[in-house]
């Protein structure tokens, strides 16, 4: 229904024409289907505090470029008007020839702002928060923050979390919500309609995911970024925050795919980019798998000697693989949503070698049944001792899984331990860890099992 | 921080003592480490309103166990006091013996609610949204409309979205938001102080996804769940949409990873769940993946003649898996985020055919690079003809590459079509279809570039 509206509400527009009566979000794609210079016109038109808006958004593919199409004078009114972390955020992208005619443009006290905010490491706290928040002292009563809030209603990002702060040292003390304020006694002092517990905060170097865990756990509207003696030094709202999950979840699938996460929709970037970011991680992959070949040279007397063992390796590793990217994508998981911590590796150790002991048996057991019914209804023949490859293929499947969910369990733990992210454990990473491995069980139980009659 | 901050809050309190400071998420994990009667005990030393919102917090483990473990009296009292998208998701999860006994301490209007929240499929807008919204006619003031925000404000989810209704017909008109209507002109009729927008709104059967697609574009604390004739039936507030994402999320990983999605924390599932999870895609996949076995079969004369070709089976197959692994992740993620629609198939396939040309060439000249460099320095002979070999092995990898860059690509649109979520398709899935087809493909190359020589 809503893409319905949102194309009539289009349809009734020209192309540069007036954008007036739409949502700043379908403002800002509209204008992505324009020329830079189309695009700076309807912006122009707009009114500032709209334009403004629409560079504040998310959606808009290339606001420095509709920056560099505006008039000198229209670029700096808007960039005056756009909040403070959005405004950070665009000049951390910005590449050198608009960034320093853009910075020009800019208030000193903007650009001491901005200076600030750049400081902080991307996808931290201190990069997502705005410095654009609500503060008052503990000595002000309900009425007096009411007014105050009034006052500087449009220039803050949100006003329904309001701070209250000791009136001497400026530490956070506690926050406010704007329902309680409203229908408080107006005489009353302001911590009076407080939360009753400490306010939850982070400090600026905290990550981004953590963050949204924190706003997630605590239905926090924004969560107030603190220095070490807690001291406010901004806030990151919600929507940021939603905007923040929705990348992470990208970048963890792009890497759960087995690449590097790409970063900018798969619609819009370039194919090189796109190669590139894909050709890394496939060649790592391909070099580490070519141990598979390794391992089959190794054992090329055995195979030489019983090729019916062939036919069963597609199989078995894809079992171990299949197992450990299951195992790994729980774990990746219960990690991240803070379920699991480091120091639970051998409890998850504990409970994944039963799991795959279970799954493994239950797989070796359809396969040696299938390999006992191609044989008696004369599908295939294994040979005279096919209750002997049987026999291997079942104890190899057992053994393998097992391997494979303990491998894929351990490696986010491995990783997260080493200091890279535990969604870097992609399913094909497990999977190829699994193969070469795989190999090297399935021969190793072949050798103690068919030694003596096929080897 | 925060983790030390909890700790050191969780220290200074005894195993059923006061709670009171603790924010409500942390009451309830707290809880869940008690016994029910433990539980019960601390619950009802809460006020009313803090334990009504300790059981309606996500976190909270077992809601009815608690409920159930509560005097009759101090459960109706609470259950009165919850949310009633809360109180509808705690019985709509409800099993029989306790589902009966808790139903009848509900007042019948909040029966009567809960009923009709219970008719909505589970993770669609009608069962995440929640009665409790403030709307006011058209036809009022800026004035009464906070007065009457004052009076309500306890019973409301959330205040700072405010829907304006048509006073005959009862339609949506407008959304205010509370920050407009503090600083507008009391006297003023609420109209003029409303969004400038239609509001965004949603039908009632609308997936969750869609629904978080929304509240994160347009940047809403709210969003109108309406019926066909723009009557507001309820809201999804920004917290319920983030839970629902988080969740989402989860799923999606866990199917991404070849399983059904676990629904409960991984440190929480029984080990029987957790199997049944497991063993049936494993099994299906196994099941699929017995189609090498056959294919291998097939190509047995092939491979007594050329024991070579089964060294690189591994490293071939599992080449075509991440490649098809990359893609499909890509386009589950560009499906998810409305970057791709159904009827983009063809662009995406026109895209990965030269990307997999590309990435399966690249991989070629590796591959073909290892076998000389091993034949020239001696640390295996690939045999006379050597060079042939390589040419199978890169000319196979080109071909599979590409194959599975095109498979896993639209593996998603397909499920998409057929009606399944996308995010099905997971890396296993995609490996066990190019494995099956990548060893057809490998035969059939080398059958070319060798026949008169090896075969």
């Amino acid at each position: 229904m809503q893409d319905l509206l949102d194309r009539d509400r289009l349809a009734s527009h020209d192309r540069s024409g007036d954008l007036g009566a739409l949502h700043v979000a379908d403002i800002a794609v509209h204008l992505d289907a324009l020329s830079p210079a189309e695009a700076a016109l309807a912006v122009s038109r707009l009114p500032l505090e709209r334009a403004a808006a629409v560079l504040d958004h998310p959606s808009l593919a290339d606001p420095t470029g509709l920056l560099a199409a505006l008039e000198p004078s229209a670029a700096a009114a808007i960039l005056d008007a756009m909040a403070a972390d959005r405004l950070a955020d665009l000049f951390r992208d910005m590449e050198e020839p608009p960034r320093k005619r853009l910075t020009a443009l800019l208030t000193p006290e903007a650009r001491a702002i901005v200076a600030a905010l750049l400081v902080h490491p991307v996808h931290s706290a201190g990069a997502l928060m705005t410095t654009e928040f609500v503060s008052v002292p503990a000595s002000w009563s309900v009425g007096e923050t009411l007014r105050h809030i009034r006052e500087v209603e449009s220039e803050r990002e949100t006003i329904y979390a309001i701070y209250v702060l000791d009136p001497v040292s400026h530490r956070l003390q506690r926050s406010v919500s704007l329902r309680r304020l409203i229908s408080g006694d107006p005489e009353a002092p302001v911590g009076s309609v407080a939360r009753f517990e400490r306010p939850v905060t982070v400090l600026p170097q905290v990550d981004r995911e953590e963050v949204a865990r924190l706003i997630s756990k605590y239905d926090l509207l924004a969560i107030p970024v603190v220095d070490e003696k807690n001291h406010m030094l901004g806030i990151v709202t919600v929507d940021d925050v939603i905007d923040a999950m929705t990348e992470e979840t990208t970048e963890d699938v792009h890497k759960f795919g087995g690449m590097e996460a790409l970063d900018e929709p798969y619609t819009r970037i370039g194919f090189l980019d796109m190669l590139q970011k894909r050709a890394g991680w496939l060649a790592v992959l391909f070099l580490s798998e070519m141990l598979t070949a390794s391992a089959m040279q190794h054992f090329e007397d055995e195979l030489e000697k019983a090729v019916v063992l062939t036919l069963f390796i597609p199989l078995i590793m894809s079992s171990g693989g299949n197992s450990g990217s299951q195992a790994t994508s729980l774990i990746i998981r219960a990690l991240a949503l803070g379920e699991l911590q480091l120091k639970d590796w051998w409890r998850v150790a504990l409970r994944e070698a039963p799991t795959g002991l279970a799954l493994g048996s239950f797989l070796g057991v359809i396969g040696i049944a299938r390999i006992a019914l191609w044989q008696q209804t004369g599908i295939y023949d294994y040979g005279p001792h096919w209750p002997l490859v049987a026999l291997t293929v079942g104890l190899a499947l057992v053994a393998i899984v097992t391997f494979g969910s303990l491998a894929g369990s351990m490696l986010p733990f491995a990783l997260k331990r080493l200091g890279f992210d535990p969604a870097s454990a992609s399913a094909p990473f497990v999977a190829t860890l699994v193969d070469v491995s795989g190999l090297v069980i399935y021969f190793s139980v072949a050798t103690l099992v068919l030694s003596g009659t096929l080897l």
